[in-house]
């Protein structure tokens, strides 16, 4: 049986690029890290070290920057799908281009009051990431955030389980749910009129009143309700991926001490903790092709 | 020469405690990283490993549960306080007590509009401290936070500097200028009506305000003048203490490139780092005493 | 078009287990983070909240704990084998799992210039990881590492590259070449007897001697190479997968000083990186099934 | 009462340098993280901005990188006292500096059963550091280390202790003894002949051996009697400061379940630690003066 070179890719990673808009005094801000991989004819580049038809990493570097002059990055989607396209139409070899976005977010600082021109705090638990795929005859677009951190302190129940030999936990009618979420959701309009920075709004707050508002049996169930409620909501999402820990909060027993403690004082901890993953899909939707196909596991 | 045992202290660090009050259907919540340190005669527990005047670090660890019950932990410092006390009065060979308190902040989320009665999200960059010292006769509270990530796209100058042999960096009069910001303050007076939530509120507001409003000409002096604004308005601020890395965004070279990079476009750098530290202090103030000696690093 | 559930999974993640082995005065140490997940009907769990043929993930850390008992965990994948065939027959509705395991290295401390009985030091930059997966008709077992980074000082060229107008990189012939490698290769064989740490040992001491003596002209090329030598070395190796950083070691330019700098002092950058990805497959051989279908992310 | 300028320092922190001797086809490698502080009139610079005397961290950078090639970093102490000896004899406000080390650590690559001649892997769990003070009239050496986790599985008691109504913990005569040990020792003679080096690695081993062999009553008393040791085998040693995280592993309790647990199976946890600190003094040294004085956080 012969050896052969399988799946491969190469890019760089985590470019950390800050945009200013200063057209007039008030300046924007946008505050990146990108990362790159393209995809082509490379074998020759594995197997004997050749590097002609190679783009240098160093190289994607420079294009990330200079196509943030070119293209002002807000949305992201916009500027990912510009460097992508320069990747793919620009450079003759290059077959295929995938960019991984994060976006940290900024708010102005309040002076006498209002907010002011050029100073801004950094705020926001979570991340906004995008990832653009461009293959030979199709364009995805997959949008979400990482790191949003939420909890109920009521309205979640934990009962009813499977048990055996092994199992020692107790059924609970009312404990803390809390999570750090991971959702992405698949696009398939990449329009050049899309609102971007609208519909990621819209999502995120869809699915925070869906974690809010359900009455919860289990994180399993409060993850599907949150992404079905996205794809109703907005018929071009064709898909949402969640990743959610389950961040336990235990109840720290006060029965020997001289305080009861009716779900009121709880121990965060760190490890170990229940993972879960969902997903919800639109039947019949486009394929996601290479959508998924994470780089950096920025998404 | 002999051999002697030097300072020494022991605690239970970094205690991750959540604290929900439900009194009625609209919770509230406070998130907190709690550590404490206890000051007595323990030398026989160092040189012989006699713990007969020891109390574990785990009792330390029940103990700041219970007082979280005991004393809703909002302002942080009144549960500090308290907890410190505990130590001190209740338990017979304490000398001295250290509590060290970083708290996370989480906002209600919003549904149809309204504030959700018992969902939160994690929000917030910077982590909110606090320092409570009790030693035989005297108190101390440092208040404070860390990590608070400001920056200015303009309005900063960095020229006229020392030159050696050595120098190869170009003096501008137009630069980014970030950091990540640590502040703790002293305050003198712990009185059991002391508004901390509001001094605390206000110190970071006027801080932020200096640091958007001074034209600067070294990040040593912003932080000076952030710091001697704080103790001018707040008389019962013995004085503050700032650390500040450099957070460089430097301007990427595109001399090369078909674009023009008119303070547009920056690689924010990782590290090096300058390092910046300051101090403001109000002549005459009572003296700290341990106040500064950090158990854990938290401040 | 309807809403349905796509791919999902749950388990429980990270949980940090320290075995020791007693049975004479010389101890053993194994040192794991463990993270199973299952396979099968959930469901309703999903959709609907019910958990009653859900095993809590509670009970999946439980089981890791007495597996670890029941089985001394070394080799890990033995460990691994057995506690996923423990949830896939002993528990009636699981119908599939994967066990992922991260094991820290350990050596003994020297006390007199002879190991000792039951101290230990923690050693080894390396994360041994290994992921059971068991489906219905196959079981899989990938072995490998994390965090190995590695550097040679000489030996590797970077030249003859594809140049565009954003290309900035200069050609070399003696660069400093490093890397934090992860390596992944999958077992067809997974007898009973198979020697799990001599394979291991001997993998890893085969791709660093390729790291060390091929003249390279790509980290692209040298990832291949590594791969293509465990290959034909190890006949039960299907494929290997290598994700390796490519940590920059830029030389400072020392023109404007008084001292020359032939390739002797280095920056280590942080930030960004290139990212290369290859991976070596034996034609014909078994396959992958779920193998590959990380589920916390240790491989 | 006045406001007025309290304790300052500003300096370049983290510059990662590579250093690699190449004057034979046996290269060398020294991988540091490097930080310096200076001391002198900087009162300009923080109050008004005037930065005529004020040393850029950019070029204290610079020297970093200059006094590597100057002085090949092994030992780093030479390196340290070098650079710091640099910045207040050479530059002419200058009146004190601080520089801090840490140290990675590498060996080289067996090939062929022999050492590689440039071919290095990264090892060790600790970070070997050093910091150099240089005041007035005075220079401090202290050497050390962080990071290097020790665990002893029997031999460790925890009983006798103080009992209050918070404590729940159960006495125990064999529990597992974990820590991640910082320990930092200062020097009183930097004679240019001194063998760094053969210190470190001596003070470290004798510390292990102490670490392993007394039957400890309390992680005080072990840290202790490790600190007692370094001093009395050392007379150059004028003190020792040891910080100590009990990193706790608490047995499973197996009591429901098909299997015992007799000290075979631990949960190590992350938070909360207990956290000791201990010193040992030798009466009569010279004075550490601003020895310990903290610039990073390094030491």
């Amino acid at each position: 049986m012969s050896i052969v070179l399988g799946p491969h890719q190469y890019g760089k990673a985590e470019t950390r690029l800050v945009r200013i808009v200063r057209d007039s005094p008030r300046h924007e801000i946008t505050d990146l890290n990108v990362s790159s991989a393209l995809r082509g004819p490379w074998e020759e580049a594995y197997l004997d070290g050749d590097q002609r038809r190679v783009l240098p990493t160093d190289t994607q570097k420079n294009s990330a920057y200079v196509w943030a002059k070119k293209v002002a990055p807000d949305p992201i989607e916009v500027y990912g799908l510009a460097l992508a396209h320069h990747f793919v139409d620009d450079v003759e070899p290059v077959e295929g281009a995938r960019v991984e976005i994060e976006r940290y977010d900024w708010t102005r600082v309040e002076v006498d009051g209002r907010p002011h021109d050029h100073t801004f705090v950094r705020t926001g638990q979570e991340v906004r990431t995008a990832a653009i795929t461009l293959e030979a005859d199709a364009t995805h677009v997959v949008q979400g955030f990482k790191d949003l951190v939420v909890l109920k302190s009521t309205g979640s129940h934990f009962k009813d389980f499977l048990v055996d030999e092994y199992t020692t936990l107790q059924p609970t009618d009312d404990r803390i749910m809390a999570t750090s979420l991971t959702a992405q959701w698949r696009l398939t309009d990449a329009a050049a009129d899309t609102d971007w920075n609208g519909v990621y709004a819209a999502v995120k707050a869809l699915m925070l009143a869906e974690f809010a508002t359900l009455d919860s049996f289990a994180l399993q169930q409060t993850l599907w309700h949150m992404g079905r409620a996205a794809l109703e909501a907005f018929p071009p999402i064709a898909e949402i991926r969640l990743v959610a820990p389950n961040k336990h909060h235990f109840l720290v027993d006060f029965s020997r001490f001289d305080e009861p403690n009716e779900n009121e004082v709880f121990h965060a901890d760190d490890r170990p903790y229940g993972l879960i993953q969902a997903s919800a899909v639109r039947e019949g939707a486009a394929p996601a092709g290479e959508a998924w196909h994470g780089y950096t596991g920025l998404v």
